[in-house]
């Protein structure tokens, strides 16, 4: 089973408080680029993989989705995100995705965001996830980008004349890696770019776009602490189809 | 017209002493992963871009190819491909990738090893590339990584304790990159990974494999230099179908 680090107290009560907990997809900066490649929500079945509080699966159902799933293995989160709604089109289901299952040729779109770089066997996932896809069915996703995930040491190191720069290593060697955001421990799986457009390939899918995210002018202007994120893109943004 | 810095007396005397420039393909570490992506050679016609010496054009011959355009911008390295082989089905052009004209419909395999980062107007060269491919051709190619080609000041930090990381800055401020390799003031253009992708895409290409190339174990125990190559990948390498 995968860690539900979500589910500890410390991490639960520290995530709640983030922008995007609080305020929701308009607080997360990468929010207008997943929008962007993202089809047409009218009339769509979606499935959420990782779904949080369910932010992404009310605002496909204002759009016009049809149905929605929300997948995540956080039972606290889930709570919440059933409480937020009465809406009988949108199902909450706690799953670990290394084991999940999905119905045949039942989604038009499956949506992830910054969760599959927590999932150790993505190849199973992905294998799950194309199945469960209609025709011309949709997988549109961000995990933290490779460069972010890489470094034995992750942070910031400052030159003497201020240059921020980030180190770099250890980024072939694939696997977990050990943070400590929001609680102690926190294991993420480190994969490299190259690795998750293979297992993209491998699985059938056809690659139809790929982003590094990192703010735009704008986004700076209002928010500068964003600028350091040009330095090195924090996201992967990846859109495939089946 | 882009920098054409192998015919700098001092660039072209350094280069010619690589390696790679002395041994050929079997020199170049990331040869058996370009490879393995490259179809059968027998009866195809391929173009080379950025051909230098030649090693590939006589290589593809030896194959079977059946008929090789190379193309390189440099007058001193077309002069020693010219001199190292008779075979009337390998041709020689000086041409600027900044404005090459290829015949339609006129390839099997658009190959390149290590020179698309000097291309500042990437998007002609590969819509030139696509047209000239026939149906179902191939562009293989490898490029210098955009994690190795980002840094405003590249090289290797050293930690206290001998931790070698690669300080990343700039990643997003795709553009020109003046370094001092061989000669000074080499210019190089750096764009993201995503922008590689992007641009084959919207080319009409299909992205059929993507590698990050690091060292193998086997390599590394003939050359141990090659180990901190595992801690950033030096190459990207990318295959697509028209």
């Amino acid at each position: 089973m995968s860690q539900n680090i979500y589910d500890d107290p410390v991490f639960f009560e520290g995530y709640g408080r983030l922008p995007r907990s609080t305020a929701g997809l308009a607080a997360a900066p990468e929010w207008p680029t997943l929008r962007a490649l993202l089809p047409q929500m009218r009339g769509l079945r979606i499935v959420d993989l990782g779904c949080g509080y369910g932010w992404f699966c009310r605002w496909a159902r204002e759009q016009g989705a049809v149905r929605v799933l929300g997948v995540d293995i956080s039972e606290k989160m889930l709570a919440r995100a059933r409480a937020d709604t009465a809406d009988l089109a949108i199902d909450y289901v706690r799953a670990d995705m290394e084991h999940l299952e999905l119905p045949v040729a039942s989604f038009d779109l499956a949506y992830s965001s910054l969760a599959l770089h927590y999932v150790e066997n993505l190849p199973r996932l992905l294998a799950t996830v194309y199945q469960a896809l209609a025709a011309n069915g949709q997988l549109v996703f961000s995990v933290e980008h490779p460069i972010f995930t890489a470094p034995s040491r992750p942070g910031w190191t400052v030159d003497a004349d201020g240059r921020k720069t980030w180190p770099v290593d250890s980024y072939l060697a694939e696997g977990p890696r050990r943070t400590n955001w929001l609680a102690e421990g926190v294991i993420k799986q480190h994969r490299t770019l190259a690795s998750y457009v293979k297992l993209l390939l491998r699985s059938g899918f056809v690659l139809s776009h790929l982003e590094e995210w990192g703010p735009s002018d704008d986004q700076i202007a209002t928010q500068p602490a964003l600028a350091d994120e040009r330095q090195r893109p924090p996201f992967l943004i990846v859109a495939a189809r089946r």
